[in-house]
């Protein structure tokens, strides 16, 4: 029996994220950390492996209670869904008002919404707290996202400073606002990850088919790539997977990789939940929609043989189509970041959270995936002018869509050309070609609309909502907006 | 007060969809219908006005019910959500078990499965029965999509069939599924309907900036495409809609709608459900986006200004160009229906529908926004091979798509060089060069997937979930699939 209320925070869930967690919260001076899982074994085994860490293991939660210093402070490690109501439940019975739980899963943030109003009646604090960094991040320093009130960062602000990336001298942690909103920025952060792992595929994709570079000379572009604007965790270990040699069979580990990529549904959500809000991220979209694609060989099968470009092709200008490759990467991944960072102001505006979008930028600049050079930039842009409507609009981004822009078309231009699928290249490019259209052929889908159903339209040239007498006189009349 | 019982069919609801249906079904020989709304004002109206209808005007639901033979069948005709609630709860308390309780709105289709099991208790039938057409159709001829039980459908079908529109002979109702089937596929309805309404203004869009074409001319083009493999309702009403003179300001309708596009909620909805199926549905998402994007008009102030193409642009063969753009807009639009109907059939997987996909089809071709000549294809692709994997692939399609690629690429080409948006255009391209690829950089997708977060790969070339030991010394051990 552990000695009494000296541990200043505790883990439930011990599986590798947990007990990674665990044991960075160990490591940091002035913590001791309780651990729980609800198979007393592996709280055993953790506590044997890890002699250095100092856990007070608890093998029920009445005994994991006690073992807590006041305010109670513990984060949940385990799989998202009902097992964290469940646990919410066991914690909330053995927690007194002022204590704090912490769900560190990656829980959709309307649970999370629901769960913090649900615990907050107990008088106890719940926090939804996004983790970002997989299990090398939880280990040794992750990016971290919580929501919850305010009285909770008093407490656990300084727990998750200690243990968080740091870049730059800053720990890659911010209380990024209330109730769910740190679930709502991981997941968008999650459907930027989508977006750019993307956006590199294709790039591999279009030098290896354009080039008939091998996996390893593309491997030394990226890694070339990793040390400019570009620079990001994503662009390097992109060049560690492309030079990794399968040792069965001496081929590029790319090439006996089965091409089906899998998805766990935060990128789902993220556009799921744009759409709820009415935000186009296209480019994130495309990323999830690209995986659902491979990962359907019998269609896959059918069409194998659908007709393509008649003649075979490789671009004459090798090291020039690298170039432009690279530069269409990088504009789509601005755009790939704006559109995502409008779903992040569009959920605060819904849902009431104060969020700094400097500062989210500034946490994932360590720990997480999408770690980037580039995230400065967006700090900066919102440094500069904080109510920026649309970040690829700033000067920096706006001088780099400059330089970027003709090479980018070509490279969307060969795709198409070539019949290699760069989805998220050219969706990105028509979101950036409409976004900065001076007339968009909506007027046209509006007067189908007004045709069909009555949907009425607004004029350019004066205020109120009108609708044409189709299947009458065609004049046309003033009216309110259509309810139906 | 009204005969007893003598109604075999009563509409709740009598807005202007409402009004327009029960006058379409009193117009069928056999119905007499009973009417009701909330307001006795407008059922006196609409009674008034339609003497011709021999309308049974009931003033409470004690009195509705009255009216009605058995088994007593009703359709509510009000605004989705709440309103339908509210509907349902009075009728389960005057019908009795074996009455029929359609709801003709636009719920989403999951609400219709909650409120088909509610019902079902009582013993009443619930049927969800999606219903396009708009105005018009709701009283010349809809096309129909009734979910429900095989028992309503004894009592429905008759009364459905009387109203329908007829396509070739036949009436554009069927009986979709159990429970959510009818608005499932009502739903898809509408996303496809986004699609095809998105490329059509793409296309019309390219063509004016592309040729400097008047509306009017373009009107005539539209015209002309009406009369081949393109023939529909879009079609045809872009003719007008382009054709339409404001006679304010003399200039063309379309220059002086506001290029902003609103929505109702079912193309969200489609993609949100596609995203929860893992369905690809590219062309219906962009279109979606589309139209939010075109209602930012801060946002497209910031951007109007971006850096786009150099030179001004216009192509050298208008003829040629124009016929390109039929070409891809045939193209885009087979993707377009060959993912919706690749929705229907993971719907129908999901939720354990029978859907006859052909039948699907076969309604659509009369009385909804749909409605086109290319329905038939659908139809015999099914009718010739019931177990297709994806509509694309079947030999008509197959020679559709061969003899339009080249010239659907150059459309993509040309709108990316020019810098005129087409995001549903270029997408639907990039999904089929995707579909129809040997290899996918999914695989290096999933390469990264592994080194960041151990989510494991398959191998082509043997059985069995791998994971290469990145952290360590990058050798492969064979392992579970991951789950967390």
């Amino acid at each position: 029996m552990p000695e009494k209320s000296v541990a200043n925070i505790g883990v439930v869930g011990l599986a590798v994220m947990g007990s990674n967690l665990a044991r960075n919260l160990a490591s940091r001076e002035g913590n001791t950390v309780a651990v729980f899982n609800r198979s007393r074994s592996r709280t055993d085994e953790l506590v044997a492996e890890h002699p250095e860490a100092g856990f007070l293991p608890a093998y029920d939660y009445e005994e994991f209670a006690a073992t807590l210093s006041k305010p109670r402070t513990a984060i949940i490690m385990v799989q998202a869904g009902k097992g964290t109501d469940a646990v919410i439940d066991e914690l909330v019975q053995v927690f007194e008002p002022g204590d704090i739980i912490v769900d560190g899963g990656n829980a959709l943030f309307t649970d999370t919404i629901r769960r913090e109003k649900a615990v907050r009646e107990t008088g106890i604090n719940f926090v939804g707290a996004g983790i970002s960094g997989g299990e090398e991040g939880a280990l040794n320093g992750p990016s971290i996202m919580p929501g919850g009130s305010d009285e909770s960062w008093v407490t656990l602000g300084p727990i998750l400073r200690s243990i968080a990336a740091v870049a730059e001298g800053e720990p890659c942690v911010t209380h990024v606002g209330h109730d769910g909103a740190g679930h709502f920025v991981k997941m968008v952060h999650n459907g930027i990850e989508y977006a750019d792992m993307q956006l590199i595929a294709e790039a591999y994709d279009l030098i290896r088919r354009g080039t008939g570079k091998s996996p390893a000379e593309i491997a030394d572009i990226f890694a070339q790539w990793n040390k400019g604007e570009l620079e990001s965790y994503l662009i390097e270990i992109t060049a560690e997977v492309l030079r990794q040699v399968d040792a069965e069979t001496g081929t590029p580990l790319v090439d006996v990789i089965l091409d089906q990529a899998g998805a766990k549904g935060t990128g789902a959500w993220t556009v799921q939940t744009a759409l709820d809000l009415g935000i186009p991220v296209s480019g994130i979209a495309e990323a999830v929609f690209a995986r659902s694609l491979s990962s359907k060989p019998a269609q896959r099968a059918a069409a194998s043989d659908l007709p393509g470009p008649s003649e075979s092709w490789k671009v004459s200008d090798p090291d020039a189509f690298v170039e432009d490759v690279r530069k269409a990467l990088y504009a789509s991944k601005i755009v790939a970041y704006s559109q995502g960072f409008d779903e992040i102001v569009a959920g605060a505006q819904q849902y009431g959270w104060d969020i700094k979008k400097g500062d989210i930028a500034a946490i994932w600049r360590g720990g997480c995936i999408i770690r980037a050079q580039f995230l400065n930039r967006i700090t900066e842009a919102y440094a500069e002018d904080a109510g920026l409507v649309a970040l690829l609009t700033a000067p920096y981004f706006r001088e780099a869509l400059g330089r970027t822009q003709e090479a980018w078309r070509r490279v969307v231009v060969t795709a198409a050309q070539a019949g290699i699928p760069s989805p998220a290249f050219s969706s990105s490019l028509a979101y950036y070609d409409g976004l900065r259209a001076d007339r968009l052929p909506a007027a046209l889908v509006q007067g189908q609309r007004d045709f069909f159903g009555a949907h009425t339209y607004k004029r350019v040239d004066k205020d109120g909502v009108f609708h044409t007498l189709w299947s009458g006189d065609r004049s046309e009349i003033e009216t309110e907006p259509s309810t139906h």
